[in-house]
Parts: structure tokens; sequence; C-alpha cells
């Protein structure tokens, strides 16, 4: 804290201090005019700033300030693109100071632990490693314009049922290796102004109120001195969550805690540091606001933010399938195309909840395509299905007849609007009953047939898939995705996304499937560390699409891996070659598996990526740089990360299941000596020569009292290796140690293991 | 306690009592000569009784006292057959009598939660009711002979490794309605006279010092009275072990404990109460012993015991497939048969550890083969794989060349010896290379080809169980197994045994197969209440032969299913008909589904059962009464089991995926009134209709003073239904509450709501 704010706390009153620490409506800080603090304006945003028509207001439900919608989180996480998402990150940094809003409440990197998730197309992934990087790229962006961005939902959040009521219990290891581990890395990556906690509690505290998250992970441990806000009502026990470190509630005036506080402090339950701590932060915060000023002021109304959304579409959208070279169309050899179903005119862009953005405009598929095809192909719509769920034959004959009668047929399909909202989760991932009947049935009269979809989760294809040759995902792509469709249609555009997660055979592959909401206020993360691809992986089961699917209209080469350790770490590069005949874009992706590990892995986990640019039959070097973290688990004997000497495999790849080239490697991390306590195994004491040696003379000695004798033969030992030592002499040597105890017997043998290793 | 027993303790000394919680030496209580206090004998046995040459000696590796070996636990309770397990005590009982065996050390009774469990053979089942009704006929007829019990390993052991120093992690409804319910039943319907401690941590806690497991469980719920013993050597704090109710330590004679004990009770710690809670359940397990007698002293010595081994391994076998109904063998038709595989003359019977008994005599699978096959059949053998684990194209070719020139084949394979055995898991249930590769080349020449699998747990057949017509699956079904296997293959025998559990396509099909090994000392059950067959189904995925699962070479058929509630349960019948040509045997199941349980619940749940024996064409009506715990869950809010009102189905089948007839029933078992609480939800709230107006009347006034109005109409409840009533204030009411807590309110209107109710 500079001396500035020392001062300036010194002069704040009790109240005042205490009353900062809430906001002062729903969408402001409280200033404090006699000290010339100002107020700092927030509004929420993950894909786009939702400005609400006054500051009193929540505005869910309601139209707000229009602004410009980029993709929702699934869809950009599908790019793969962290300088996209920098660009993004940029443009909504202007956005925001055109707009006066200081700080936007984004973005959201929860995992994807079930397709189920409300809030899944606000987030980019399944993996902490994709999500972290472009989670980190984005806020850079953010940042970078003097706005800030608030990291949420930290933490444990990934299901919208109950979640203010439920506790999200998950182990240790598996909140460090998936559920925090992007957030680790944006913390540190980006530094975020702001953190926003959660509404659930974690393994039994309110997050809002959690030491252990906020204090002894989020700032002990990443080191992070920025502002912890409150998710809008999360804070419970407001004196509990100040010590814990949550520093701003929001909503406010919260008059009630502002005198809870005073109290806390009068009566010493709350130190006046602590509240301080929370106080000089958030001053830093107004600083921060109020200091910075983006480098191209003129700039923020900037009109070129829809041929960004635009872009960002394009690089979000998934061709999943393309049979026989179905797509790109070519203009040349159609003369009329069959655009079915009501998305086509009314395409779904976003999902519902907070982060609904009133659009500044919306390309409508129907009228890019038409735009597109150029004047000698005839373009012809049907509706195909109707906005309920009713199942409307007239609606699908209309639309066989329009297919059979044109050269190909492109159906728009997808979750209905109502599907996906903050607040519930999903029901089901499959298409409405009446869009299923139509792919079925105009795919049963024109072969050619392209099937684009909209969803921000994963989708059954099942009923379907295999009677299409063409299948894109579109996801929720924003306001530019209507253009970004009909530039991947017509070859355009060369799509480049590739799934941010599986998309499974059925529902009930997914790892979550057991479990999904909780009981009794309490959610078991059982799957534990396999959660998406690491689970299909384990479990040997084929999803429909893998995680990291996605294919272009060219082709790319992966050869000359070359792996090797340093003093830094490992170092892995490999050649990659556009073999196809189009420019086009390749998302190189490298897993690690460790071949050999004492604790439980996963086959393959995701350690870095690049999305990279080449032309026909250009070649480039690619190289990536890995540390220790890249090698290790979290130990939760130590409470550290370790990384445990062995072979590991290097798998380079253009999806998680489409590995193209792997390297073995052995890599040295040292290697820890055991520490023999009183329940370690016969194996153990026979795997150190000291240790060996010393059970040897004991049970030497102890021989010459019993009748049922010990030898260390393969025998025994194969039929006792598991067993701990000191049970052995409870087994076979109770008339040797009489009234000694086998825990005496125990730790005086170790204490002479101990002896002999400083000899 | 009765007098006398009263008295005897009031005359021991305290060296006296605490000496008498422990055994004399391996086998053995100790004994007070002068209180005329004599010893008990107790040996090993699940399935037969392993009595060692000395009462100093363990004995694993070692030939012990010759004993009639029955089938292993997974064998029989594959027999689904009650009666039959009461035979078998009752037979166990006689021949422990005449070995002077006064406590018998089975059986065991834990689920299997992952086929690599090393001790499955010993065990039942992957269901809790199935391995409850066969454990407790088991030990009703063990103890209707006047000798002991001992249930076990209580509780949470169902792995081998590393168990002695592994934590079992079971959530509380997972372990009662899984991992305890079948104890329960037992210890409920047959009383045994001791159960066992596990050797494992449950819950972070030995089970030999788990209070909750032993005292508030085990005698508090379930009221058992009789002597929990130790595994041996699983004591690890005596004293916490006496509190907890851990009686008799074996084995003896642990004198420092007998120190601890004197001087805890000195000191305090323990009180001399707990300790004679103790030694009075010891005294009362010598009086069981020394005071019944069997009803038919002379038949201890019986010889019959191998015919019923016999019979009970025909009753334990299970056929799988049966093509083109290959089986049984026509001896008319048939004039070679080619015999190959080592196990036809080495049969592997049984486990290895310490149920592995020293049988009288082994029936010898080839031997009983020649005897049934008659004069008119050729009967030919070759070796097919060694001993080891190598590959002989040799033996191959051999078998090849002896398949041609027969009619048919008959393949015995399995695990190998090695493979099954207490204190190792099994590393896979595959079967081993040359033997898939034998059986690969012997289908592709002889088509009339059956295989024989003996193994103690579910195998993998998916590399050839489709190019073979016929498979017997004949587990390690004890010394009688060999004419058994005879007698099926030629129809003396008309199979009768059902899978007692899951066979997958493969390994990583099973629930438990991201976590088989505990890691830093703790071992989660994640896939919690989802065992077995309740895995598959909720998975949506075929196993390759399904729980219940067994063929006949007759027919059954359901019919007249008809289900009612009445005031003790419900009851269900049906007709069950032999629609065959031979007389058979039809283990009919009965699953209960609860359609709509706020909780959340398997697809079905074995209920009940019956195996019965029908003639041709004979037709019985079957009859099942169900009490409301069949229709319960365990409900860990309110730490009780609870029938929630609505709608079950009923389902009765020949296996568990082989439903034949169902029926859906609404059962009523009354309704619990909602109990508000600070964090009620807004759906619960307009669900009550006191609770409502309640609201309505406080959301009026507060919308008096704010501007962001809440009205309940049909959207904000769609948005907001999941939020609780008390977050709405705070999100909402901060301008009308001011320095009122949203707590204050919530309790307030909470109150209005009771006081509504009482009007």
């Amino acid at each position: 804290m500079n001396k500035a704010m020392n001062e300036l706390l010194a002069e704040m009153t009790l109240i005042e201090k205490a009353s900062i620490c809430a906001g002062l409506n729903m969408w402001m800080t409280k200033g404090i005019e006699r000290l010339n603090i100002p107020p700092v304006h927030m509004y929420d945003g993950t894909n786009g700033i939702r400005k609400t028509n006054s500051d009193e207001e929540m505005g869910i439900t309601t139209e707000n300030v229009p602004a410009t919608c980029y993709p929702t989180g699934s869809a950009i996480g599908s790019s793969w693109n962290t300088e996209l998402l920098h660009e993004v990150g940029v443009a909504l940094g202007r956005e925001s100071k055109a707009m006066d809003v200081e700080l936007l409440l984004g973005p959201g990197v929860n995992m994807k632990r079930t397709p189920l998730g409300g809030r899944n197309f606000e987030y980019y992934s399944e993996d902490p490693c994709l999500t972290g990087e472009l989670g980190a790229a984005f806020i850079n962006g953010i940042q970078s314009e003097g706005v800030g961005a608030s990291l949420k939902h930290f933490a444990g959040n990934n299901q919208e049922f109950e979640k203010m009521v439920t506790s999200s219990e998950i182990d240790e290891r598996t909140l460090r290796e998936i559920y925090l581990s992007a957030f680790e890395r944006i913390i540190k990556k980006s530094d975020p102004w702001t953190v926003m906690c959660s509404y659930n509690l974690l393994n039994g505290t309110y997050t809002s109120e959690n030491e252990h998250l906020l204090n002894d992970i989020l700032r002990e441990e990443w080191g992070y001195e920025g502002v912890v806000l409150s998710d809008w009502t999360a804070v419970n026990d407001r004196i509990r969550g100040l010590k814990a470190g949550l520093d701003l509630e929001m909503p406010g005036p919260a008059n009630y805690n502002t005198k809870a506080i005073v109290e806390a402090v009068q009566n010493g339950t709350l130190s006046e540091e602590q509240l301080n701590r929370s106080v000089a932060r958030i001053l830093k915060l107004v600083e921060r606001v109020t200091g910075s000023q983006s480098t191209d002021t003129d700039s923020h109304g900037d009109q070129n933010y829809h041929a960004l959304a635009r872009k960002a579409a394009a690089e979000s959208i998934v061709l999943l399938k393309n049979e026989n070279a179905i797509l790109p169309l070519q203009q040349e050899s159609i003369s009329s195309i069959a655009v079915i179903g009501r998305f086509a005119k009314k395409p779904r862009i976003q999902g519902a909840g907070s982060a609904k953005v009133t659009p500044t405009s919306v390309d409508i598929p129907w009228d890019e395509i038409k735009n597109l095809a150029g004047a000698s192909v005839t373009i012809s719509y049907a509706e195909g299905y109707p906005e309920d769920d009713s199942i409307q034959e007239e609606l699908i004959k209309e639309s066989v007849s329009l297919a059979v009668n044109s050269d190909v047929a492109v159906l728009f399909v997808g979750q209905p609007e109502y599907a996906e909202s903050e607040m519930h989760d999903l029901k089901s991932i499959d298409l409405p009953e009446h869009q299923v009947k139509l792919i079925q049935a105009v795919a049963a009269v024109q072969p050619k047939c392209i099937v684009v979809t909209s969803s921000g989760s994963a989708l059954v294809m099942r009923p379907w898939v295999q009677h299409v040759p063409g299948v894109i995902h579109s996801w929720l792509s924003g306001q530019g995705m209507g253009r970004a469709i009909a530039e991947v249609l017509f070859g355009q555009e060369n799509p480049s996304g590739k799934l941010s997660e599986t998309f499974p055979v059925k529902l009930s592959d997914n790892p979550s499937h057991m479990r999904i909401r909780g009981e009794n206020g309490k959610l078991y993360y059982r799957e534990g560390l396999f959660v998406g691809y690491r689970y299909y992986d384990r479990k040997e089961l084929a999803p429909q699409f893998p995680f990291g699917h996605g294919l272009s209209y060219t082709s790319f080469s992966y050869t000359d891996l070359e792996v090797g350790q340093g003093d830094k770490g490992v170092t892995v590069s490999f050649q990659l070659k556009n073999t196809g005949k189009r420019k086009g874009k390749e998302v190189v992706q490298l897993y690690v598996h460790d071949e050999e590990c004492s604790w439980n892995r996963p086959e393959k986990e995701l350690k870095a990526f690049a999305k990279i640019e080449l032309e026909p039959g250009e070649q480039r070097k690619i190289v990536f740089e890995l540390e220790e973290r890249d090698f290790s688990y979290y130990n939760t004997k130590y409470s550290r990360w370790v990384a445990e000497s062995g072979f590991f495999q290097i798998a380079l790849g253009s999806s998680s299941r489409d590995i193209r080239i792997t390297e073995r490697l052995y890599c040295n991390f040292g290697k820890e000596e055991i520490t023999f306590h009183k329940f370690s195994l016969l194996s153990e004491w026979l795997s150190d020569p000291a240790a060996k040696t010393v059970l040897e003379q004991c049970l030497d000695e102890m021989n010459k009292h019993v009748t049922d004798k010990v030898y260390l033969n393969e025998e025994f030992i194969g039929f006792w290796e598991d067993f701990p030592v000191v049970k052995l002499f409870q087994m076979f040597g109770q008339n040797w140690m009489n009234e000694r105890s086998p825990d005496e017997v125990i730790h005086d043998l170790i204490a002479r293991v101990e002896k002999a290793r400083n000899v």
C-alpha cells in the first residue's frame, strides 16, 4: 500500500470503512465525497456488456443498453485462439469505456463438469489449460484498456441446480488439478483487478466466507492482491467473509452489514486491521479505475466491433463432419439450396440470464446465405419446426418437399431458447423431438444434407448424425454468427474451431451422470479428476466427437518431433505442414501422460496448444516449452505439486483422439527418500537397503523365541508384502514381544534405520 | 446378563478381565482355570474349515488338517439358494464339531465393488439383498449345530491393496444402502455369535476402534449383543477399541495390551464398566460354545459331505451361453469329445489365503467326464497351455488337431492359480493370452466348442465369446466341482446358477475403474450407490452377461402379476410355469424402482428372490411380501430410512436384464410437512399455501419501498424459483430493509408461517 493510500485509510472513519465494503446499489460501489473517493461502475458481461437502464435495476428479463454481443464462452473457447481472445478483450475494454463501465463482470471460467450445466455457455471448456490460457488473454485485453475484469465464479460453481444452498464437495487434489487450475493460471498470467466469489458452498463453507479458498489459496499461495467481490447476494456471514478475505459485498447498500461490521470491530470480533485490509484493496481498485487511461480514447465507440464479432464467430464454429467433402458448397455446381429451420431466420446467438446482451445488430443466417450464394443459386426457406415443442407434420412435409427439389439442404437446429439459462440446468442434451424427426425426414430424401447446430453445450447426435454427410456446430456465437456460418458454408472462411468439450454419444456417458444434482445440500464431485476427455480416455469410451476435434478444408501433417529435458524444463518441437490446397489454421494440441506415477493420473492431459495459420504447402517448426509443473500432480500428502521422475509420453495431435506423433521421454525430477513410520509396509522396508538389514536382524532375533518363524523368502514376501511390518510382529512375534508393544518394537527399528542412514 | 454371569464377572480380577480380551495364541481364547472358564477354539473358513496343525501357527502356505472344501462364496452365491446355504452351514457345523472347532471364522459378506478384489472369491455378490439372505441362511445352518459363526469383514474391506493402511471413504448413504446392508440383514436374521472387524480404516478410523460403526450402528441401531473380534492383528489402539466395542483381540496373548488395559482402568482412561461389557460378551460366547449341543452328535463325521459339496457345486455353476442348444451333450449323437486345457486335470477349486482348505478329496473334471460319457464316446485330452504364462504354439497345435478330429471340444480355462488370493488384488480379469489364443484357434476349426471357465470373479470374454456356442462358468466350486461340471455337460444336472455379479465387456466398464487403489491412505468409493448392476443400468451400458443371468435346459414363463399395498406392506404374486420339457429350477428375481423420489435412486434394486423347482408343464403361484424398508432409501438429512409416497415399479425377471413382467403401483407412505428455514427456496415457499400468502404480503410491503419491484409472475418465478427467499430480499429489498438484516426478515416470515399453520 502506498503512502497516499495509507493516509486516506487513516482519514476514514470506522463507519466509512465499514460502509465502503458494500456497494451503493445494484451496480456501483460507494464513493466518499469528502475524501474524493469516487464510486466504481460495474456491469455484467462475459461475452458483451449488459448495462441496465438504471443502477437500481437487476434487468435480467428486460432489454438493456445495446452493446456488441460476442460469441459466448463455449463458442469462443472453441477458437483455441489466445490472440483472438485478447483482441475481443481489448474491444470490450474500449466499448466499456465508451459506455462508462469501469469494471466488467467477466470472464466466467468454471470447468464444464456436465453438459447439463445451465451456465455452460458462458464457460470456455472442460479443460483447465485451455480455459486458463484463453481467460488470461481475455483479461489482459480488457485491462490493457484501463477497464477492470472480474474473474468468476470462484469456485466450484459448475451447475445451477440449487447452487445457492448446495455445497460442492470436491477433494483437494481434484480441486487443485481441475477446478482451481484455470483460476490459478489466470491470476498468475493476467492479475485481474477483481475476483468474484461464487454462490455455492465449497466443502461445507460458502465461498464468500471460505478462508481456505480466499485466503490460503488465492492470497497466500497465488499471491493475489486484488479485490474479491461477492456474486450478487452471495454474502452470508459478512464478518466471517471479511476475515476470509471477501472485500466487497454486492449489491448494496447492505446497511445492516455496515452496522454489523462496526459492531464487530467495536466488540473485538473483527480486528480493524482485517477491515483495513479489505478497504485498502477496494481503494486500490478505485485508484486503478480512475488512474488508468486506455491507449486510444478516441476509438471507444469503434464501429468495427461488429466485424470483430463476425471474425470471432468464424473462429469459434466447428466443422464436425464433412463426408465426401460436401463442404464447402461449390456455387458452380449448385443451382438451389433449401434452407430449413426456424433458427435460420431467428438464430440463437447467446444464452439467458445475467450474461444476456442486448445486441447492437444481429446477422441473420438466411440473409447472409442469400448474400453469399450469388445470383445463380436459388435459395428457398421452410420453417421446419414450430416455436414450441409440438410436432407439426405439415412443417416437416413442407421441408421434405423443399429439400427434394433442391440440390442441397442446410438445416438449422439446436437447443430451444428456453433451455439454456443461468439459474437452471438443462434437462436434456438431445435435440427436441420435432427437430430430430425433421432431420431424419430430410436426410432420407436429400443425401446432400448439412446440419448446422446451435447450443451452448454438447449435443447428442446419435439419432441422426450417421444419416447426414455434413455437420457444423455453430455454438451460440454472438451477433456475427449468421455471417460466419454463411462464410463457412461457402468456403470464404476455412473452419478452424475445435471442440472445447467432449460431445458424448449419449448423456449417460458423461462422468457426472450418477450425481448431477445435490442431495441434502451436498453435491459430491465423485468423478474426481476424470472430467471431460480424461474420463472418456480412462473408460475406453468412444465419444461422438472428442475434445479438440474440428475439421478443416485443408489438411496438416506433423513430423520431426524432438523432445529433450534441459535445465529449465522440457522442450518439444516438431514440423507442421499444410498439406492441402487452401490456406488454413490448425490447432496443435500437446498432451502429456505420466507413464509410471505412484499416484493415479489421467491417460493424457492438455499442457500446451497453439493455433497456427499456414499457406498451402507451407511448413513451420513449432516449439513448446514445458515446465516441471506441466509434469506434476497435486500431492495431498505433501500439500504441494510433485513431478515424479520417470517416463512420460509427449503426444501431439489434431484432437484428443487424433494423436499424430508421440515420443517417450525420461524426465529426472529427483527422488525422495522413504520416511519410515509405524505402518510402513514390508515391501517398503525391503526396498531400502538400510531398513532391510535392520529388519532382517530383528527377525533373526524374533525367530529364536517363536515357533511359527518368519523367513523372508519369496513365498513369504509374495503373500505378506503389503502388510505393515508392525503387524507382522503382532501376527508372528507375540511370544517374543511379551509386554513390549508392537509400537515400541517398530519405533525402535525406525530409530535404528535412521541411525544406520546417518553413519 | 444372567446372574451366574454377573457373579462370575464379580469374581474376576482386573488382570483376568483385561487378559481375557485377547486370545491365548493364534486360534484360541484364554481360559481361566480357577473359574472354570474354558478356552474357545476357532479356525478360518468361509467355504470349509482351515484348521492348522498347531494353535501357534498361521499356516497360510502349508497343508492343514483335511476338511470338506465347498464352493467358494462367489460360486455358492450364484446358487441363489438359501436352503442350500443352510444345508452347507449345517454340514460345516457338524464337521466343525467333529474337528473340535467351536467357532468358524466365516462367512465373508463384503460387497464386490471391483472384479479385481483379491478376496472376491470368498464373497457372495455385488448385491446386498442376495448376500444378506444367503449369509443369514448359512449362519443359521452353522449355529443350529452349536458352533459359532463369525460374520466378516466388518466393514468396507472390498479390496486387498494396502488394506491395512487404507481408509475406505464411503459416504453414509452408500454405507447404509450398499456396504452395511447385508451385514444388517444377517445380524437381524441370524444373530451370529461373533462379528469380525476388518483390517481397513473406515472414513478415517480403524474399524477395530470405530465407535460409529461398532457402537452406534452395530450395537445401538441393530441391537447386536454378540462378540466383536478383530481380524488377525487388526487391533491398533486397544483402549480406543474397547471403548468402541471391540471385545476380543486376535491373535493373542497381546500381553502389552493386557498391561495397557489394566493401566487404563487404573488411571481412569477406561472405565471398568466399559471393560466389563466386553468381558461379559466374551463370557456369553464361552457359555454358548460350551452350553449348546448339536441335535445329532453321531453324524459329525458324516461321509456325505462330499456328496453335498458336489450338489452345492452343481447349483453354483452358471450356464452363460448355449447357442443352438449345443448343451447338454447328447451321447447318442456324439462319438468323440476333445477335452482340452490343464484345468480339466488340475481344476482350480478355490482361492488362496486364509480361506484355503486342504480338501478331503477332489473330483477331477477329466475323470468325471469319462465316467459320465459312457462307453460309446471316445474322450481324449490335450494340455492346451502350460502352467506358466508362456505361449507354447505346440500345445495349441496339438489341441487344434485333437479338436478337428473330435465331434465336440470342451475347453477348460480360467484365471491362473496365483491370480486370486487374499492380500493381493487381481491385475486383470482377462484370461491369460495363451488361453485366449487356444480358444480362438480351437473355435476356428471346431464349431462345436464349449468353454468352461474357472475364476472367483467376473471374467472378460470379449476376445472369444462370440466365436463359441457354449460357455459354462464353473467359478471356484470346491471339491465336488469336477463332477458337477460333467453332470451339467451331459444334462444329468439342469443348470440353475445365476450370476451373482455382473460380467462386464471390459474391465474399464466397471464403476470403480477410476479409483481401485487408494492414494495417501484414502480410497474414495466414488461410484457411491452405483455398484454392480446399479451402475450398468444408470449408465445404459450393456454388460457381457448381466447380474442374475443364467440359462437352463428348460424354459419358464411369468404371468398374472398382481401387486397391492396392504396394512403391512406390499404383496406381489404371479404365476411361474415350466414351459419346457425338463425338470428345472428358476431363480425369480424381484426388483423395485422408485419412479419419483426426491433423492437420486438406482433404476432398480433387488428386493426379493426365490429358487423354484418345477416339473415340465408345472405351474405355481409365487408370492412375495415386501416391507416399507424395501421401498426406502437412507436419508442422511434425517439419519433414517425413508419411503416416499409415489409410484414404484415392481419388476420380475429371470435376470436383471431379462425382466419378464412389470407393474406400477402407487404406494402411500404418508407425507412430511415442509420445515421452513433460512435458506428455503422460492419454489418451496410457493408450494405451501400458508407460506405463499405470508410471502406475498411481505413482497407487497417491500414493493412500496423499492424501484425494481418483485411481482411473482410466471417469468419471475421461472427464473428465480431456485433462489432462497432470503436472498431475494438481499437482491431486491435493500432499500426496504435498511438496517434490518435479511436474516431478521426471513425469521420473522417463518414465524408468521408457523403462526398461520397453528390457527
